[in-house]
């Protein structure tokens, strides 16, 4: 069955008498899936073993008539106010010491054993009761693991599971204390049970323990998942698993998140939360988070929630412009969604969302936003049974380790680096290029790239300096960055050498002083031309390496700025501060020549480029993301199958090229 | 008796032995009325059932001898200190669950049945006490409720008053779940008991919720209020009741705290709170909360509070301009204010309000504040009695209601959109046209009115529909905006047509798409000249209606911003968009011309003309607020009965017309 | 023996077999002290009563062995985890209700009774181990007092500390009420056991209750001190006490906290807190720091942390240039210090500060600050030795008083007014005139200045009233500012006539008006000449002063700014109000020309130049705090003893001139 488009879609806030309505509307959209339930706990389960599964199964039945399947989510971020009622120990409690409460949603303790025991009951029975219905294809763990939980939980269950899960971890407390260095400030812990989570102290705590804190609440998080995962794959044998990502959100190691899912899924919104500056995220910062989410497990994925219309809870996205709801869900599919899933059908008429619009508006009758996404499935429906399951091929991957952004997150350094942004900066002059890019994690194999950017390695271990040694003598090229090799993995600065320690060799440099560059930049000079760059500045002494850029200014006016050293058949580059937007295009340009990684093509400013590739044919998408008329120039061998040659504002084109 | 002039005043914060001097004072000052006590329990009631009265006695008794009546005000703000021992449940809490302790003031929770006991046996004491004695001519219940309530209480008495008020309101649980929308999220509740107050969650409240607290927490308050109003009136026949407001506060439904009031006062502080942006509220803003405190009742008022020097607590206000604290007096006079009381006689030597200065100084030696209300007062109360209940008849009015308002602070929709900002500045056009303007609210009559503009009606009922459309059937003209029709009054969306809903016949247009300006704004042409307008654009398909404004940019160029629709013998028109000053000037001229509405005569830039109008004449104000000498030329029958043609920087001149 | 200068040191935080290593590296280099241990109770008692000092035993020997001797703090902010985990009371909580745990440093509540008496037990226990080492020459009592207690501790022990200091001071409840003047708000106390600490009400406190809070917070630090200063005393009797203050730090009265120590000592950072707007401080801020830390006990002082590399803790300071570092100590000796002690030896590799940098890099290896630091050593330490215990010898004298600052913390008046800093403009104008400034308290004499400068001596007594009286009637010349004799020392206004009370006689000047400058600046006409002043003026009526300057805007066009006037001998200047930098180098220029106060030379802009006079010698530095080369034109009798004539980019020269 092919499953290409579909809608998220709430039955319960409608009148029964709607229903038939919505699901020919979708049949006629061209919709083939709908996602249900996944906030439906106090409707299903009405009160403590009473479930009313009949208003699902009727929902699932009309819209199966019309021909569409059915995905489930299991409704574990909203337990009822009945179970609060009984076990308000449920709640969670903030840094603070604040218990947060009813009246939202997420208002529960991912640790606590009585929620647990609640979710183990319900979600058994609801799979009991889903397992064989031939419309259900597959199920939705919970809804966006970790949204709203930045700040929990610290209640006393958790604070129990944290020190166990240390304990776990060091196996003694005086290994805890040898490698936390609870010497520092008299922290010294006789026993786990003294360990506290880090709430509010008179000032800061210990950055060791915040970033075992960080990895306990991701693993949390993922064991929450995998409780239900057991629950159901024990249960319906043949029906998929999967869970809705958020791009670059950072309380969850989504590597470890998507290992036990069939795939992944992700939720794709270009405007941002509402709060977020508008008009919202660059059309790079999209695609780096699809390339991203593709990379979690170098599969194709699915669109659980695709914008369909503007954000909004107290306040309102900016209204996305005609052709832009369509530009954004066909930029996920070029970037490898096999299935794109709106959210949503129609938009809520109470509670907090009410503004966050759908496909139709509050008054129910197609408009705009519906007649353009389903003129664009129309179109672009067929082709994606072509290429399903195919990816771009890339050539360049930029690493990305949760563990790295947690160690900034606790320490920034400079109060404006952030090792997310900093990844994407080598990812937009790539994207800029219209080079495919994959994102990958520290465990991948590195060989089948010609280049590899690593910035920001600042945990670091043996084995992870061999993996960088190996890759760049067997003839790979290896971009490294400041602040690499400074400390363990359990956030403790290395000291038996200069920086970047382990990897000096490899890069030919070593670093003995550095800059933070509060209240200044610096002038960089690159190919004889002037560039800025920003926030640090490693002072680096070439050993073997050579030097490509220099600092222009200040006490270390002359010292390189980048520098790349040889190493068997590939070269390791380092680069010591952050160029500015023109430096990373000159240097990915050189970088990218030396490397023979060749473009996608050429296309006008605002025009992204991206392809599907099968084992005969590539699919290019050319993506106008801009507001006027766009030209195309394609290869004599690109033949176009979807769009016309002058992309429209906010216009898509499709070309198949054969290999 | 003629009562114009007072100043409020606390003797128990001097030496008796002043008491005399300062009576004698104020006497030669011209005041007629002193307010007292409305912050002194500790003083009149020192421990339990000890009643101490006997010092408020004897001043009540000098001041009378020096020509001059007394207002009480009910201590009920101040709970002392050894209630508060006794029962410390009668602290506040907020809404992220932490106690308000004592040390200030407003440290009460309104509801508490303890402290009611408390406030019933002292005010039952006092009124008794004060019920026959001939100089206390009137009461103010508590002071300014409200204040420093924002965001109180959330203990357990207030949840279930609050629990209570929900029961009473919606008969059933079911009811509530349905008409609240708490399938949304799985909020639906068992029994009201379960029902949380806003307090902290890990994200939102439910808007219907959010809605409904507010209509409690005015509704509590207001009936705070009452609970005293009905010990006193009880007991003290002959004597009035009042209460002194906060302008455009937005705590309370003022028209529902006005109600059982003999008249309402107003506190009116034209350099604002000292936190406030300085040098204080522009003219317009004045005028505009005199206008909305007139409206209250429809009636003259007082003012309990009249600024008399800066302001301060630990920061200070801008000290007022020589004449300038006589020109504020007399606008509140010429707005409708009938008595106006200073505050305060001299300022405070201890307690956190020592900096908000009086009309002495600390010194206690009459000085340059003294004299210029001396003088102001000489000139004024003599004319005051002469107009002495006259209201303005206004031809314009703005419909004012808080629960659009609330529903707007649960829902800005823009960061930057605000209900009574936004009537504001229709207020403001109005103003700069020297046109007198009522503020009513929505059950007024509006067929008294030439010309009504409604901003922002996104609550709607049929029945306020059908008001709107027999006021313009009768020959009315009415002035609809953006988000008018949106939701009923639960706070949810209407579901069953395009916007205006029900509306859309009487204005001719349908709205099917909107777009909230974040980052931008946009361009109108109106008359064929250009003009700018931000926040909102609604997208609006005229059906019978005639566009008189158009968007000149981005993807509805062309459409309407602002329409007029015409039904009866009247005509609607509906905005589509927040205009920016210079359009809503021009917007307003056609208005007002088209409606046959005159302006009270032409004044320099900065001269605010008002008028006071009796059976027999009109008294013409104006109010020079700027720093330079202003020339007037008033019409051939203006006599002048204060001050010169030439006004003074802050000048003052009033004119007697025989109508 | 010689102690010049000397480093802090963790040897617990490195493995023993590296000791020898850094105690050789410190010995080359010059050191000659070490401090140890004042953050490392748990190394040192690891369980209750089980003392393990062998391993602080061991460095100090082996320091000893390499020329060094000890200086050692007493442990006290950091109670380890099995304290708090038996007595977790000894948390403290803040003002918002909120306990602060355990995890960084500073979580206890001074007041603590079972904290007192483990602080008891331990500290004696440390007293007799090491009071005959020779190699130990002295103490420091706890570490940095009042670091992170801003908001602490609200506690029920401190509490009932607070209401027993108070019944201390006040006697009985009626005279603390009649002094507080709780009559307003109806806040009068019936027992002292109804006084809360200021914690959060619906608003503001009383600021008599927030002075007294703030009196007793800086005596209960105090006495916290005391009473380890007693039991080290008792035991320890040839080892100095000394504490490590922190500049302008605003918590307690370093003149109290300084009183029993044997000398001060002081922590200079001159980049800053890593929080702190960067580069850092401005050298004039730094000179000012170390004048007052001298006039604690108007005597020479240590530096017991002196800024050896970058600061960091989450966010990194600005790297020093090369030389600031050497600069930095050599502005430090130049100003008083006797002993510079660098913090730190080597920034640790691991806990909260690990980017708060050392001597040493994380590699331990010597680098560019170890070279630069030794070098300054080796030509510096020969010459201290010569001008040991001497003093400046200033003619001029700023007052300074902590209860001054508090009484403005509370209420700042304008939002940027800041005791603290006012009082450095006035530096300011004296530091750039090169002339050396005493920094004294309100006991001190002022006979022996040529001019005191005493800015908004808000508080007054008759007392402090007849000091200034005598000092000008014996020829001084006196400057006060605006705000002075407002109040009492119970924060309440004086009421028995205009400003400036009881000083108006010597001043010569009355003021009955004044205007906090909200949202405007002013014109100030001074010698002829245009300048601006800001956040306050007052408006001065002279009686007997003549005036200097005038204000030229607004309605107080023409009235004075500043006026002198003459008593006796001597002249007391008014200013009322808050010159820009222009001004005040010019009023600063009169006052020193008609004072006859000496310069002590010419030098380039950013060059300091200092003085540490002995009974034959004066020493005269010269710190070029510029990153430019300097041409300095030292006077014919200027021996020049250290540096060049032409200063390098922040560089340093000693000159010798005989008396």
């Amino acid at each position: 069955m092919k499953i290409r488009f579909g809608a998220d879609y709430y039955p319960e806030h409608w009148p029964r008498e709607r229903w038939e309505t919505d699901a020919k509307l979708m049949e006629e959209m061209g919709l083939d899936v709908i996602r249900m339930a996944e906030f439906s706990w106090s409707k299903m389960e009405p009160s403590l073993g009473n479930y009313n599964f009949g208003w699902l199964d009727e929902a699932i039945e009309i819209l199966a008539r019309h021909g569409m399947k059915t995905v489930l989510g299991t409704p574990t971020a909203t337990p009822p106010a009945w179970i609060i009622e009984q076990s308000p120990e449920i709640l969670p409690v903030d840094s603070k010491g604040r218990t947060r409460g009813f009246g939202g949603r997420h208002h529960d303790c991912q640790s606590n054993p009585v929620y647990r025991a609640h979710i183990h009951r319900f979600v058994t029975a609801m799979a009991q009761h889903y397992k064989d219905n031939p419309n259900v294809i597959g199920w939705q763990i919970d809804n966006e693991l970790g949204n709203s939980h930045n700040d929990l939980c610290h209640c006393s269950s958790c604070r129990s599971h944290f020190q166990e899960w240390l304990a776990n971890k060091y196996g003694s407390i005086d290994n805890l204390n040898a490698r936390w260095g609870t010497a520092f400030w008299s922290q010294t812990y006789d026993k786990f049970e003294q360990i506290p989570t880090p709430m509010i102290t008179p000032n800061s705590h210990n950055p060791s323990l915040l970033l075992d804190w960080k990895r306990f609440h991701s693993d949390l998080i993922v064991e929450f998942q995998q409780f239900q995962i057991d629950i159901i794959r024990d249960i319906c044998k043949d029906q998929f698993i999967t869970h809705n990502l958020m791009g670059f959100f950072g309380l969850i190691d989504y590597f470890d998140l998507g290992k036990n899912l069939d795939f992944v899924s992700h939720d794709q919104y270009a405007t941002g939360y509402f709060d977020n500056p508008q008009p919202g995220k660059s059309p790079q910062r999209l695609g780096a988070e699809l390339d991203f989410v593709r990379g979690v497990k170098q599969q194709t994925f699915w669109i659980m929630e695709q914008q369909s219309g503007p954000t909004g809870w107290e306040i309102l996205g900016r209204t996305p412009r005609p052709g832009q709801l369509a530009l954004w869900a066909a930029q996920t599919v070029a970037h490898g969604a096999d299935t794109v899933v709106f959210f949503r059908w129609r938009p809520c008429s109470f509670g907090t969302e009410e503004y966050w619009h759908g496909i139709l508006h509050h008054s129910g009758v197609p408009g705009r936003r519906y007649d353009e996404l389903k003129n664009m499935i129309s179109q672009l429906a067929p082709l994606m049974d072509e290429f399903k399951g195919a990816l771009p091929e890339s050539e360049v991957a930029i690493l990305y380790s949760y563990e790295q952004n947690w160690a900034f997150e606790i320490q920034p350094h400079h109060p404006k680096l952030n090792y997310t942004h900093q990844v994407q900066k080598y990812y937009k002059a790539l994207y800029d290029a219209q080079i495919p890019v994959d994102f990958i994690n520290h465990k991948e194999d590195l060989s089948k790239y010609k280049l590899v950017i690593a910035p920001l390695q600042f945990l670091m271990t043996r084995k992870m300096e061999d993996k960088f040694k190996d890759y760049v003598k067997q003839g790979g090229r290896l971009v490294l960055t400041m602040r690499t090799g400074v400390k363990n993995m359990d956030n403790v600065c290395m000291t038996d050498g200069h920086l970047p320690g382990g990897l000096g060799d490899l890069l030919g440099i070593e670093i003995k002083d550095y800059d933070c560059l509060r209240a200044m930049d610096m002038g960089v000079e690159f190919e004889g031309k002037a560039y800025r760059s920003e926030k640090w500045c490693d002072i680096v002494s070439p050993t073997t390496a050579r030097t490509i850029a220099s600092y222009t200014e200040d006490f270390y006016a002359g010292t390189p700025a980048i520098t790349v050293g040889k190493a068997g058949k590939g070269e390791a580059y380092y680069v010591g501060t952050e160029p500015d937007d023109n430096l990373m295009r000159e240097f990915i340009k050189l970088l990218t020549r030396i490397s023979g990684i060749s473009s996608l093509g050429k296309a006008p400013e605002g025009v992204e480029l991206v392809r599907r590739r099968t084992s005969t044919f590539d699919y290019i998408f050319a993506l106008n993301h801009t507001e006027e008329i766009q030209e195309l120039e394609p290869a004599a061998d690109w033949q176009q199958v979807l769009g016309e040659k002058e992309l429209a504002p906010y216009g898509i084109a499709v070309f198949k090229v054969k290999r």
